[in-house]
């Protein structure tokens, strides 16, 4: 199990569906849906080139960065969806180690969800008939100002005079339709990706009350969570994840 | 130079004072004020015992929590301050790597700021004689009721029946006098630490206009930035730093 606590014979550490976890942080959307920044996340990774030893240079340094949350995965909601840039530097981190955390700050109930999971890129080179659908489906979902950032210049490099003119959407800003037609609903940007964070494990922490509640994914017997979408299969998925109240 | 991007002879890479970064996030802390969530910052760090290598155990994730950013330190405002306690698991987690980035989003000015560097956590077994005295400055600044916290059970634990009565601080809540006389200012309890982030980058994202600027600590001959305490020095302090616009 991928806890990070010993849980002795007296803790009542219990089974459950994930739609226990599920549904807290649904109750937390909603109550904080009427400020716009409840539907921003953190996610930090490790950084590429991560390395312990050189105090001197970039690596070692974990990054951390402000994404839209755009909703779990229709067809398994125990994934996480946001999107990036191909160029951006966190699909490099994330090809070094897809391994992440999330965190979810409410400012309105004053509760914070640290999910912790697998990061899977979808980019224009992937080949999984899925993945394919489910970057399609999430491109069709942006707005069509927002599809027109990934034919921007290359994210974190210098700017110059000649990059100018890709920022100024002033002028079209007021009219959707012009975007559309720019960059219509079928053309999915090269690069554009999908990432899903197959999670694992959820730290729910409300300091309304003081409760503290982690939520775990049991391994299967291959050991690999990430194989696991039993989300068809209710009966399995009920005893799939184990919770238990922690000391905040 | 710790970029991560090559500075090409065209790029407009200038070299400037801490004033020019610290007065962007000043400002932006104004704009933000009348939010309470303006004050909460992510702190991210590769987490004790990373390894790229399992992907099947623990090791390997990055932390990401929030907390309450406590200012700058008063004898060097490049040092981002936030208080925490011995037994959680980010002391753990810098005491393996102290670099950390953090992650301070503002939703009224809807700017990110990104400050990267290295953490350095004052424990009550800490000797430095400023640290000592920077640690009980701040726990003097911390409300009486907060300061109860770090008699807490141990954070991250099973939560078992014995520990309800030392949450129960709401009867004491309405009368800070007796927080004041159980949590006096004058006995620092053992488990409060204050940690300082000696910040040697900052990415800072304007999405209001697209603008985005990289701001970057120069290594000194030693090729040490945590050495470097030149807020005193403000000739030398001029020229500490650099600042690059990137694409956003």
């Amino acid at each position: 199990m991928a806890h990070n606590i010993v849980l002795s014979a007296s803790t009542a550490a219990t089974k459950c569906s994930s739609q226990v976890w599920r549904a807290a942080l649904k109750k937390a959307m909603d109550a904080n849906k009427s400020l716009p920044n409840a539907k921003y996340i953190q996610v930090a990774t490790t950084g590429a080139n991560a390395s312990m030893d050189d105090q001197n240079d970039e690596s070692g340094f974990p990054a951390i960065r402000t994404v839209v949350f755009r909703g779990f995965l229709d067809r398994d909601p125990t994934k996480v969806t946001f999107v990036t840039d191909k160029r951006s530097k966190k699909v490099g981190d994330f090809a070094v180690n897809n391994k992440c955390e999330i965190c979810w700050y409410f400012p309105k109930s004053r509760e914070q969800f640290r999910l912790r999971g697998f990061a899977n890129v979808i980019t224009n080179e992937s080949t999984d008939e899925i993945d394919i659908r489910d970057r399609s489906i999430s491109w069709k979902k942006m707005r069509p100002g927002a599809r027109g950032q990934f034919a921007w210049p290359e994210p974190g490099q210098p700017r110059l005079p000649e990059h100018e003119e890709a920022y100024d959407v002033d002028r079209l800003i007021e009219n959707e339709d012009e975007f559309e037609n720019m960059w219509p609903k079928d053309n999915v940007l090269e690069n554009f990706c999908l990432v899903t964070v197959d999670v694992n494990r959820i730290d729910h922490l409300k300091l309304k009350g003081n409760k503290r509640y982690l939520y775990s994914r049991e391994q299967n017997s291959e050991g690999d969570t990430r194989s696991n979408n039993s989300a068809n299969n209710e009966e399995e998925e009920k005893n799939e994840w184990m919770v238990c109240e922690l000391c905040p």
